[in-house]
């Protein structure tokens, strides 16, 4: 047909003349190897862990000021010190803009979760709002899904070297340190972001190489970002925020 | 239904039971950033660049010893101090394996080329057997193909940073370093393999982190490799052929 | 004068004869950028964060069996499931060697602790038993030392980032990441030894590049080696000390 | 004399009060491991390689115009489509800067050349102004100095890996790929500067960890710089002198 025809046509110069998007490999998901199991040691007293001295706290236990919601004012559920997803309301994009920093930042699926696979207490953290570090319920293995969507997953580019997860109804802590990417002129990295990882103590990501944004196949010449936590229509708390910049 | 069940079981034991196969991201082709053109000054003198007193020659100038064909004898032809591509005779390895090296290598395309994209003067050099450098003919930018297939590239994965390439009938010669990737015991990836190039003397690849090999989603555990030239069925033809291991 | 021409030309030969010896830059003290005091939360439960399921525990509480004195059988008291310097019986080295590591050890100064600058509770932690991690008392940096041998510094290479020591009487934890180097075949670093550290979960030292070994000019050639925790003739105590390798 | 203690003293409040000097190792020269001699393949053309169509030419053959003299107008002398150092009339500074760059440079020593040691033929190409690749008469290890000293070091940092020189009398040519630092927030390296490094085609410097400047003991925070050649006192000649910017 001619208007097919057509439209593939101008997709085609579409394509081919765009210049000022340097991409990055497809992430796919995978099976294996399945990281071991690892059991922590109990890690953190009572309460969590709060802010040291120097650094920004993104949520003082009682409001959400820190944030802004994907569809306006956020409308997570604050109580108890923490707060919880609260779905389709979207996602929480802190107003704070940082280059390279220290996360601390703890979070708990409900004791009676449901659901499998990716749908089993799925969120997420955007570092830069771009390179989402996996929060899903994924406690000794036992809920099946690709092991680069685990939890402690680079999502869909690294599984964690380990899986030391606690069980729902249990508070887990990720400490991250994120190096921000370089550009060349052109736009392509000239050294891509990096990420360490420590899940409950135990090191999940070793200084591993981030490919490019979890969600885009564009490079994206970002090098200061937000943090997004993502809203996948599954329940999660979160407490205990605070980042300082390296 | 039971056999279904049993079916479904089944294929999650081999899915999850799987630990060897650390896989990479899908490599695919991209159309931007295009590589600027430049026109590199005449760096070889006639002849070509050959061994320095501590490289191993890889090609003398008159037989194929060096090597051997993936089909049993290599049956590329050898005249002229050069040896060129014939068709369907398979690819070329080096008996010889290397950990870190710098390889020069040099490269020709008939004058009368003809062909299009990818079939037009397509080789390519991969280094530990696994990652390959294109060789293509893409003079000028005449030749419309992705540009993460065009000569110069980390195949499907990085575009050279520009296109010094000599029009056919002209010698091209690649300067390379590369280092191993050293792995975990998991079987990924500790640090990627890099690889730096120089293409008629100028820099088209800086230190370029290596995402996996190109023919296979999985990471392969190698620290030493030989070289393989492609018999991509085009004609190109290669002389000064020189490792240094470092 | 023929003797002393003579005398000239042997030390000549011998020192362009040495091969086997690649040094490293002279490490200096120094005394800014000095670091800025942190107050970290209280981080850990009493106690202390024993070992996951998967470390190798270098202490258990009661007897030194992981260990060997420099001097021989190891003379440091164990007392209420801690360990602490007996000045003069020399440093302690474990009996396991490891690769690339994760490592947490506690460590704490008496409350009635006494002396200044370097001899004012100093001990270190030696990875693979030469990049020292340094141990001194430099809470609120009261105690006044060149800033590259304070506590967290990688002894008179990197100085920490901050300081986030908690005073005597209080147990400090360090979480260390150590990266180990690899060689060229002259000796030379390939790739330096690299390590991450937290101390009380504060980010302190940040992929630093090691320029060499604390007590040598020399590259030593080891790609997996022990830790020696070191008697410098101050009470200092460890508990808690187990190691993943990676 | 009391004025000049006070003044004294004065100095050393000031220098330890300084918080904004990160400072490096002290650099030393060392004379192992000894660089194995290469014999390079003759390399370039009569004439040398002149610039490629994207390069910045910082030497057309006929006036100093792109570089400024370090005690005012360049006194260096321009004959035969070179120009060579004239005693005591200090260093050359390029006007332009750059951030990352490649850099193409050939230099050469008189035939008749005398002298020993560091002041056999000594000058230098400080990167950024601030990083010195050796230039120095040291062709088959003949002249003896420290091996970190000779040429294609970085100077009293990294020794070359091999010595691939050309005899006095003809030209050298060195292929530079410079890599800028990175700083953080308190003056010290995020990532430390990076160099790679040709002679004569030959790989000298892989991609080697720079410490810090070569004439200063602190960091110094700069991102872009220019290029300074090195009035030792002694004869040399420079020509084909152009930057890629990267």
């Amino acid at each position: 047909m001619k208007t097919k025809k057509l439209t593939i046509s101008l997709i085609s110069v579409l394509l081919f003349s765009a210049t000022g998007f340097a991409q990055i490999p497809i992430l796919k998901d995978y099976n294996s190897p399945v990281p071991k199991v690892v059991t922590p040691a109990r890690v953190t007293p009572d309460g969590g862990i709060p802010a040291p001295s120097d650094a920004i706290s993104l949520f003082n236990g009682t409001d959400l000021s820190e944030w802004t919601g994907s569809k306006g004012a956020p409308e997570w559920a604050v109580h108890d010190g923490m707060f919880t997803t609260v779905e389709k309301t979207g996602d929480l994009n802190s107003k704070r803009e940082f280059g390279d920093f220290q996360l601390h930042i703890e979070w708990m699926h409900p004791a009676d979760i449901t659901g499998e696979g990716q749908m089993r207490g799925n969120s997420g953290i955007f570092l830069h709002g771009l390179y989402e570090i996996q929060v899903l319920e994924t406690f000794n293995n036992n809920n099946k899904t690709y092991v680069n969507g685990q939890a402690g997953a680079i999502y869909k580019q690294h599984s964690p070297l380990v899986n030391p997860l606690r069980p729902p109804g249990e508070w887990n802590s990720y400490d991250i340190i994120f190096s921000a990417p370089t550009f060349n002129a052109d736009g392509t990295y000239r050294t891509n972001p990096r990420v360490t990882v420590l899940l409950n103590g135990i090191l999940i990501q070793n200084n591993a190489v981030i490919y490019g944004a979890t969600r885009t196949e564009t490079v994206v010449e970002k090098t200061r970002g937000g943090l997004q936590l993502q809203d996948h229509g599954c329940k999660v708390s979160y407490r205990n925020i605070w980042v300082r910049e390296l």
